[in-house]
């Protein structure tokens, strides 16, 4: 039986999209949490052990341990995961095309000033943010998705499958209170994930 | 037979990655090469027809058409691609430990400040970037690869798989002048892809 242990703060973050996919399907993992005031130590132990398999290979989190080989970066993870968990689409291109949806919102997460120490500069950078790049993705995305029922496949399975690698949805979630006009179809597609966000 | 179109500027940038693969991998394909001054005009005319599928769905490029069906976001342009040539590891592991990697260098290429205008800022910014992020990722991709010869993998063939997939190794390329001291082992293990950057 595989083992996977996930290392991460403990906090929702970039963690919780793997976290999402293991409880989805019913796998049992090691949900480590390290606090943040241990963190700076431990990485400094593991890479002075100079290991050839360090468990901290790029010396930032989350990792993911499968059989105690470290997997690191949290979209790799979750796209290891989805298809460990069988949440991948019905081809290859379909599976693909949900991919470039979570990059997308990614992008838009990315955008997001975390790392702003001024709280009233980065209200007013957020601000702007979900005024002018957010209506523009639920534009693309409603283009992107047309007449169709589901953002990938044509299947409820494929869009289902689709959406289930889709959790970063929640960015979409953050996003629409902010917007004073009606929510796309696109952002009806995402609702059935609201409860997991 | 599939037939591929692949849209973008008359350029390199976020386009090469999935030209390297098909050139690699012998596959034809249209390179379809958007002019900037054509491109307001193009993306709105597709915009305002609000096909079901749009060839342009997010407004961005690249985009790649597998058989009319378009495929965004150009590292997930690059998995795709990535499979169809059978450039993937010996394992979904392997294949997740590249994807990480490309991911990582990515991170890197997004802290390049592209869009500052100031000629002056952008080169002090850069080369603060080279001197105090650079450093540490080499040192990270040392230490995750350790005593083994390749990044991804125990063998030739599955390094050499991972490594097609890391064309992104450019950006390293252009951080290894700047840098004041011996390339690291990890750099070495690059090397063989230089002759394409």
């Amino acid at each position: 039986m595989t083992s996977y242990k996930l290392t991460y703060f403990n906090m929702r973050g970039r963690a919780e999209l793997p976290r999402y996919i293991f409880a989805y399907a019913g796998i049992a993992f090691e949900d480590r949490r390290v606090e943040w005031s241990d963190w700076p130590s431990i990485k400094k132990k593991v890479l002075m052990t100079n290991n050839t398999l360090s468990a901290f290979p790029l010396g930032k989190l989350p990792v993911l341990e499968v059989n105690g080989l470290p997997l690191t970066q949290s979209l790799a993870i979750a796209r290891f995961l989805a298809k460990e968990a069988g949440l991948v689409g019905n081809s290859r291109l379909a599976e693909a095309q949900a991919d470039a949806l979570v990059d997308t919102l990614n992008d838009f997460t990315l955008l997001i000033p975390w790392r702003e120490d001024n709280p009233q500069i980065k209200t007013q950078k957020i601000d702007m943010l979900f005024q002018s790049h957010a209506p523009k993705l639920l534009d693309h995305l409603q283009c992107h998705l047309g007449d169709r029922k589901w953002l990938v496949g044509d299947s409820d399975a494929g869009g289902r499958s689709a959406e289930g690698r889709q959790l970063h949805g929640k960015h979409l979630g953050q996003v629409s209170p902010r917007i004073n006009r009606p929510l796309p179809h696109s952002w009806r597609r995402l609702s059935p994930c609201r409860h997991l966000l």
